[in-house]
């Protein structure tokens, strides 16, 4: 580290999301990422649980939408709610997620005369792969603080549930994220872990699909394909969104004046490949190919994880942590091998 | 950080202490350096508050005795409890004291078979400069446990005490150790930031004396004499203790055959100055006074911290948190210039 300079300029985030003891998800894994990029992260913790749920077993307690309301107000009251940032994950319940969103409007009424000062990543955490994993009245909680994020990362499950459009192929993710814009004026979308057959994705390959609207709601649509690594780990969308975070702040830096504007939007005439969103998501997703491959080859090899047995599944869903701590490498300078494409 | 090795092997660590939201004391200012040294820290989080006491001010709950011990059993349950270090910091109340010492008592019980395998630093956080900050029964409580911990990181006033001697000179304070080392027989004793006069402490400085006992109980003294700084700092006792744990760590391993002896304990005709203990506070206090100077140089010149008005003191307050994350260099390769003396 001695001689490389954080990629950010000194950045004060506010992490909202959940906590484990053991293992790496929510601001466990957020936090840490902010902080070894050289943010100053607050971590707001929604849960302290003792891993995460991928277990399948855990305990622990859930904070309350007082408890969330009461932190925040512990900060305010000692001038501690200077956030540039906000990133909000997990949220345990609808009246919790309502109280972070309060959070967030009212960081972003604050900072309203001044253009670009606040910025809201939202990850719309309610489930994956066809199935809500929170209760319902969340969607609607959801849904109507989303006009309030600046960028919202959701995977393909939560990107329709929120658009109402089924993504099937492209033309039909490319219409979710226009609803998307159009629907909420949300100007960043990032679709984490799209899985779709399509002829520029080769087989075991996954892709994100991001966008930055225009200022009359178009969307511009990148996509960046990369190779699946054949395991399930948990907290890589966590990671992604901390990630995500430091990235497009670095990029947002990196063009002259655009800081200051709001919603750090590009102009209308910015090639989509050079829009801060795309240039973050590769880096990104370098970082993530990185650590994923790391703790892949750190995994023992007798380990045989979809078996029936429990104790099989415990040491394989350990195995299967990820593993920043010993490689700072792979997220201060990760190598950019996966280039975004225009869709 | 690229090309440069952690200074540890990989190590499980559990992380008992405090959580603040915004901020840098307890576990979130020790997971930090423990995981940028390359440790894989599980947290135990004890409170979650919105800062630091010393704002005067802050909002947040505690965790109950029986929610530490149920934290615990979740980690159990999956096999997620196999810590080679232990490091416990800020607990609250003689309760959740006894709760976290019935899991440092359980670690030890189980790796009995296996000398070196588990190793317990603890910091029995009890107050400073002559007065308590918890309730007088946590006393006992801690009292009760001493005997089970390997390390020990009390600074003066706990050490007075712990060991029931009144510390005016280095005689006295010799003496302390001496008593900790019998009554507890607690193998090794760091006494941080101790303060008193005498010939070789010139003017402005501090120096923290340790010591690992002989196989037979006696004391073997060092000191390490370093220049204060003037500002009143925040979390540098949560700090010091996390860096000790890895330092010791590493120490250690420097050393063959050592990590595999009870509680790490080196032969008797060991000479004082290579004592892993010594070697380590020296690397510890190079880490601090690099990390202190930081932010110290870091901090607005016009703050007048000693002002009675709240404003002046909450800012003053928040320019003293420790600025860790823009300077991981000086956690990971900080230049040892404070070297231990015999005493």
């Amino acid at each position: 580290m001695s001689g490389s300079e954080p990629p950010v300029p000194e950045t004060r985030v506010l992490a909202v999301a959940s906590h484990v003891v053991s293992g790496y998800v929510g601001n466990k894994i957020a936090v840490f990422v902010l902080q070894a990029l050289g943010c100053d992260a607050a971590a707001l913790n929604t849960v302290q649980f003792s891993n995460h749920t991928g277990y399948k077993q855990w305990k622990g307690t859930r904070v309350s939408a007082q408890e969330i309301t009461d932190l925040f107000e512990g900060l305010k009251q000692s001038y501690l709610d200077d956030f540039e940032m906000m990133l909000s994950g997990y949220i345990p319940g609808a009246e919790a997620v309502g109280a972070v969103g309060n959070i967030a409007k009212e960081l972003k009424e604050k900072s309203k005369g001044t253009p670009g000062k606040f910025f809201w990543v939202l990850d719309p955490v309610m489930g994956d792969n066809g199935r809500l994993y929170v209760a319902e009245e969340v969607v609607p909680a959801y849904q109507s603080l989303i006009p309030y994020a600046d960028l919202i990362l959701p995977n393909q499950f939560e990107a329709e549930v929120l658009s109402d459009v089924k993504i099937v192929d492209m033309d039909t993710l490319t219409q979710a994220i226009q609803v998307l814009h159009e629907k909420y004026r949300v100007p960043h979308i990032v679709i984490t872990s799209v899985n779709l057959l399509a002829p520029d994705h080769p087989p075991s390959h996954l892709s994100v699909v991001g966008s930055s609207m225009t200022s009359g709601g178009r969307a511009r649509l990148f996509k960046i394909v990369f190779p699946a690594i054949d395991c399930y780990f948990s907290g890589t969308g966590d990671m992604f969104a901390a990630l995500m975070v430091v990235r497009m702040r670095q990029a947002v830096a990196e063009v002259p004046g655009l800081g200051q504007r709001p919603s750090w939007l590009s102009d209308d005439d910015t090639p989509t490949l050079e829009l801060p969103l795309a240039r973050a998501a590769e880096r990104v997703l370098a970082s993530m190919n990185e650590v994923l491959s790391r703790t892949k080859e750190g995994m023992p090899k007798d380990l045989k994880p979809k078996t029936a047995d429990q104790n099989s599944h415990l040491a394989a869903t350990k195995a299967a942590e990820l593993r920043l701590v010993r490689h700072l490498d792979c997220l201060r300078s990760p190598k950019v091998e996966f280039k975004a494409r225009v869709v």
